[in-house]
């Protein structure tokens, strides 16, 4: 009898943390984990090499009549420090008050764990069950993906003969309200580097002559924005999908406390664009932001100078259909347009993601050629959830970003059917990071329901 | 015989950054070493404790009928980091292409061992010169003097009985022009953090309902200073005193290249207030410069983070006479009322400075009462400097800022005649600082020079 929680704790006790060089034999262990539990469900697995962790590639075999489903997971985890604030340590899993405790158990261990336990119990019920199954499993989720776009590119003739991608990198409200991710934001991600004067100069010396970076870099920053929050720069928003009423109605039915909100963030004043209440404005709308900045003396005390350089990192989040290299274009466009004389600007590109959407069927714009696996994929969830978690799931956008699930979609033209299962106090990249058990058990009868239905429903 | 510059570069190779704790050693080292100096040329010199570095008062025994000079220096340097720009290493005095490169060497090191120097050679052609002369050197400079005024108001009753002060820790513009620094800007100083959320936050999950403090603080950065390089203060520029015509035609006598300048700084546009070159904003006009910027992420790469705080740290330079406190409250008082909803705002108080102004004898708006053995000193001054360097001195209101000079006029009631002696290329509070050996030799004789002939009119 396969015990998924067993299986699980055996896989935390593995500490796959990617970026960490000195992690590597957690890194295999895990893959081996994975690749193991894999093989002797039946699956033929290809450990496939990249420049740094390998990607798991697990086939079932089937008719190429049957319906295909590419389940995505990953086994690499985020580094566990400060580790002084593990109770117990994260790579010894505990299960106490119906939570498994480790670092992975809900990022991303937990729920791949729920996906391969619905297939083994699927496979041992009904052993030749219609459905092609692949797993694929990477090892480098958390240090954004590097090697997965050019597997994509290298697999694409046989990973875009799928019919769909299902996997649980996401999260929900509560245990009472599953939500399927119906989006997610892209990224455009640079730095700007302002120069003054070629040396720091002595603020005395020559303070009132010249233009400060960080004054010019304030400037910059300053026009970024408008008073009510939007981005202010040209183009920004044209492409920027509209949302739909169903999209509001259904964030209605999720009902937000503002207040409790604002309590949780510290801050007395939200700041997002007229008519966009918060819980709209962070699924819906692209943001620009500063993630960092600095120039000049940072210590203690004073230091009167007046600094050669200054810098700021800045990140936008975009929606659907918004582009991260245009987007990227039009803000450096107009960075460069409002540099003040007597400055010089460097931008540094940094990373980008596309943004994703995907629309359930029989919503008002849902697309017309919808694969019909997809859609009754869709169905087939909205039914397990009904039935298993009592009440119908959310089909919401998120803020957050899974940049693959949009390379899936451009390389292999797949949507995905992102099932949440972390809840908030799951505590994801924070130490103490554990995943609900009774989340788990109904899960893993979720998933098994929904892959049982896509088989039984065949490729129409 | 007394080498000043072996001397000197036995001074530079105390590391003595006085802003540095872990610099006691130099520290000590230098202030040892100015002591044995000056006991050696036969001064009675007491170490005066202060809470941090102690303050060497140096008095030569003189009849009261004599002049009395207080010749002030300091002897701690500033921070020399970044130390991967320095070739040689800042305490590693060296000399090449006539000039003697190390940390202090013209800040103030060197100036202040051209008078020590001259000194020696006076006391050693006549040992009976009628002049009393006590020097005051100070290791607190660099942080701003905390302990200085504290010192002035303990031995006031003794110091003030002096006639003037005599010192060099300014500049000239090259070798051919001598400047005697007639004003000085004040200074005052204070850090600004702002905070928006309690806490670092995910800028997917977050990002798009909250002020971000980075921009904020940009916001009001921004908002300080005007297109034409004004500070954008209410009330800022009230005090600010006029500039006499003479002090014009003595600029204009400097003749300063603007293209050069503006080369030397490496920038391709000035940024002055409408009506005033930069070779006038920068002695005539106060200032506000952002001497420091931090927040949120710096490293190498990106973390998509929305920063709690940011902090700007802000000096402001300050002219004749405008006081530095009222000053901080209108910038204080216009911050708080420009800062946007959502965020909170700290300001961590630094230290500041008054300005100071002298006109010497002669010109439009000399004091009626001005010391007869003030006056004679400038007028040795002149004369020497026109005997030694071929032509006369210009008397300059500086940009830079010596807040002890106006604490001196304050609590001693005494001037200062100020000779400038760096050249703008000695990089002060830069790498690669160096003092120029032709400028050490020849202050000496003019240094020499004036104090002779200032013993020699006696007190009339």
């Amino acid at each position: 009898m396969f015990d998924p929680v067993e299986k699980l704790k055996e896989f935390i006790r593995q500490p796959s943390i990617s970026a960490d060089p000195k992690a590597k034999a957690g890194m295999k262990g895990a893959q081996e984990f994975v690749a193991g539990l894999l093989d002797s469900l039946g699956f033929a697995v290809e450990v496939v090499k990249t420049d740094l962790h390998p990607i798991i590639l697990a086939r079932r075999a089937g008719d190429s009549s049957w319906p295909h489903v590419i389940i995505y997971g990953h086994y690499d985890v985020q580094p566990a420090d400060p580790l002084n604030l593990w109770a117990p340590a994260p790579f010894d899993p505990t299960i106490r008050d119906g939570r498994i405790y480790g670092r992975g158990a809900a990022d991303n261990k937990g729920p791949l764990m729920v996906h391969i336990s619905a297939v083994a119990r699927l496979l041992e019920e009904n052993p030749r069950l219609p459905l092609k199954i692949t797993f694929l499993i990477e090892g480098e989720e958390e240090m954004g993906s590097p090697s997965f776009g050019p597997f994509l590119e290298k697999y694409q003739d046989e990973l875009r003969r799928a019919d769909f991608v299902f996997l649980s990198d996401t999260g929900i409200p509560n245990e009472d309200q599953m939500v399927i991710t119906a989006g997610l934001r892209g990224l455009a991600l640079f730095d700007l580097e302002v120069t003054g004067a070629k040396g720091d100069l002595h603020s005395g010396l020559h303070g009132g002559v010249l233009r400060n970076p960080i004054q010019a870099l304030a400037e910059i920053c300053a026009s970024l924005h408008t008073a009510d929050g939007r981005v202010n720069v040209p183009g920004f928003y044209d492409d920027v999908l509209d949302v739909h009423p169903w999209e509001r109605e259904e964030l209605k039915k999720l009902g937000g406390d503002e207040k409790a909100y604002a309590a949780f963030l510290g801050i007395d004043a939200f700041y997002t664009p007229t008519g966009f209440p918060p819980f709209e404005a962070v699924r819906f709308l692209p943001t620009l932001e500063f993630n960092g900045i600095g120039g000049g003396y940072q210590g203690e005390g004073t230091k009167t100078v007046i600094p050669s350089k200054a810098f700021v990192k800045i990140s936008c989040r975009l929606v659907p259909n918004q582009q991260p290299d245009k987007i990227k274009k039009l803000v450096m466009d107009a960075i460069c347009a409002r540099a003040p004389q007597g400055v010089k600007l460097e931008f540094i590109d940094q990373h980008k993601g596309d943004p994703y959407v995907v629309v359930p069927p029989g919503r008002s714009n849902t697309p017309k050629n919808q694969s019909a696996v997809l859609a009754q994929a869709f169905r087939a969830t909205d039914a397990a959830v009904t039935a298993i978690w009592g009440r119908p799931p959310l089909y919401l956008r998120e803020g957050g970003s899974i940049p693959i699930i949009a390379d899936i979609k451009r390389v292999l033209g797949l949507d995905s059917v992102l099932l949440g299962l972390f809840l908030p106090e799951d505590n994801l990249h924070a130490p103490n990071e554990s995943f609900k058990l009774s989340v788990m058990e109904k899960g893993i009868a979720t998933s098994q329901r929904i892959l049982a239905a896509v088989a039984a429903a065949g490729k129409r």
